[in-house]
């Protein structure tokens, strides 16, 4: 079988090649994949030339275009069809890479994977996957953000596709998936959600009913399942959170020595925490349910947040995640026909 | 000016009378104010007798029935009609006391408030205020779960009643009241935010438009809006988060000397750091738009809580909140006749 080839924005994020291309080749180096960079030829090459990538495929596939931070995905997809992003997705498209990564402009990521790249036949809304740690292992929070108006279907839909991401991505044998709710009855929720928990109760998947905001972090539960608008919410207080403590603590221990030994003495749970938080940790959000698979990163990425991100494309397309999904959309097909039809 | 009369629903919470009345009588030594203790007269006549009450007004109301955590709201209000939040309720209904607080069921509670004490004219739907500290001063976000499917109106309706609350309870100045959305630009959000925002906009209030997750604990704004799913999510995910930092320290602590030292060394850090997502911390959330004033209280709340919950209300009263709220929405009459004429 042909490795995994990975496209991969070379100029997003904040410090553009300098982070990602080392961040690429030692994912590279992690799990066997070939790596296509995408950006200003010459910027790339000098990167590059600072690096051993001696046994890898590397590829610089010019581009002439660099997408800001503050342009709207809209106006990028009509007047920058020769940014990195753009003819990365573009390469996915044409065969020639099967996923893409980018720490540029989130927008711009989510609009091109959705727009170049095409959705998987049946799948109505790609959506945006957060990977968290909890205080036992992963878990895949579903939508983070592509989608903030969702019906019943979508919900459904996302629990689909995240179910299929942490088997083949996580290696979570039956991923126990949870409908985010405000109580674990059957029959508390919204609209929405109250009408998805019928969906997801007679699905094939290992659906556990519903779960609460304090149920994120546990890890009793791998996939939980909630529109974009609720997700991006919970993600960025999640975030809000762990900066409120590095902070706090920061205050504290710059007050004395004793704090800062303090601090040293307890670093372990300090990290723990801090991982649990730290969205950076995490690589990069999985967009599924597109041909191809997109990874959007944080802006701040650093070496280590790409590698985990290009790893864990690499891993999507070498589990043939995608022919899971479609095997899963079929198997749940009578439903998925049954929740387009409903007027909600 | 008579001292403003607070119903307790002494039966409430986990640990009933031996909890609530020393709370009370905590409260009404730090706040003036009478206490009305309902619940059995025998149960309540024993604890109080432990506890110096002189200098204060304290009646014992008996109510002969007790709700239980699991019992249905509206089950409790066809059935237990002399139950003891009921019939804290009916006191205010009555004109007998001013405001309810109760750390019993807390769906009883919400029900009880809006079917006996009823609402303030012109309020569509009262919500359940959760005030979080930040890492500043404290904030109030609301709707945190009284309703879970909400109009863009209701969102503006809850902003009004927020900041009256924050500036007679809380004492801020001029609320900075702000929009939870996923993103801070004008247009960011879904379809509900998106039309609320040009209420907003036009209102008297201090609108510093939409904020994101990650600015609910920062302290730069005073009232966050949103619907009471998004709300809950939010308030029990912070909840989770600061449950699984508990753990992960015990965990750690109980490993040993040096991180046990560590952790005396950093526990100005750590207090701080649980106080902002300890919501027994805060007394109670106030169930704001009501012909009165109900505090829900945590089914856990120790004496502190109680306490804290007992002077809000008493605050409230004191401060005559619900006629500044009347004030508020007259002021806003042209935009709540617009928000309400308006087909969503």
């Amino acid at each position: 079988m042909a490795n995994p080839r990975i496209a991969i924005d070379a100029m997003g994020g904040d410090y553009g090649p300098s982070i990602v291309v080392p961040g690429a080749i030692e994912a590279a180096r992690a799990q066997i994949c070939d790596l296509l960079l995408v950006g200003d030829k010459n910027a790339v090459g000098v990167e590059l030339r600072k690096y051993d990538t001696s046994g890898l495929e590397v590829t610089v596939v010019h581009a002439s275009q660099v997408v800001e931070m503050r342009e709207k995905p809209s106006e990028i997809l009509r007047r920058k069809k020769d940014s990195s992003i753009q003819v990365a997705c573009q390469l996915v498209k044409d065969g020639l890479a099967d996923g893409v990564v980018s720490a540029g402009n989130s927008g711009a990521t989510v609009a091109c994977g959705m727009f170049v790249l095409g959705r998987i036949p049946g799948v109505e809304r790609p959506a945006l996957a957060g990977i968290l740690f909890t205080e036992k292992s992963s878990m895949v929070l579903i939508d983070v953000g592509a989608n903030v108006d969702c019906k019943p279907f979508h919900l459904f839909q996302f629990g689909l596709m995240a179910d299929v991401f942490a088997k083949d991505v996580l290696g979570v044998h039956r991923p126990r998936v949870g409908l985010l709710s405000i109580g674990e009855e059957e029959g508390k929720g919204n609209v929405q959600v109250k009408e998805a928990f019928d969906l997801f109760k007679l699905s094939s998947l290992n659906f556990v009913g519903n779960v609460e905001g304090r149920d994120i972090f546990t890890g009793n539960v791998d996939v939980v399942v909630c529109d974009g608008f609720v997700g991006n919410v919970a993600l960025k207080l999640s975030e809000g959170l762990g900066a409120s403590l590095t902070r706090i603590f920061r205050k504290e221990i710059s007050g004395g020595l004793l704090p800062r030994i303090g601090q040293a003495l307890l670093q372990g749970a300090i990290d723990k925490f801090t991982r649990l938080v730290d969205y950076a940790e995490y690589g990069g959000a999985p967009l599924l349910g597109l041909q191809g698979i997109g990874i959007v990163c944080h802006g701040v990425s650093n070496v280590k947040a790409i590698k985990s991100a290009v790893v864990m494309a690499a891993t999507f397309v070498e589990k043939k995640a995608n022919q899971h999904l479609i095997e899963e959309l079929s198997a749940n097909e009578e439903l998925t026909r049954f929740g387009k039809a409903v007027k909600y």
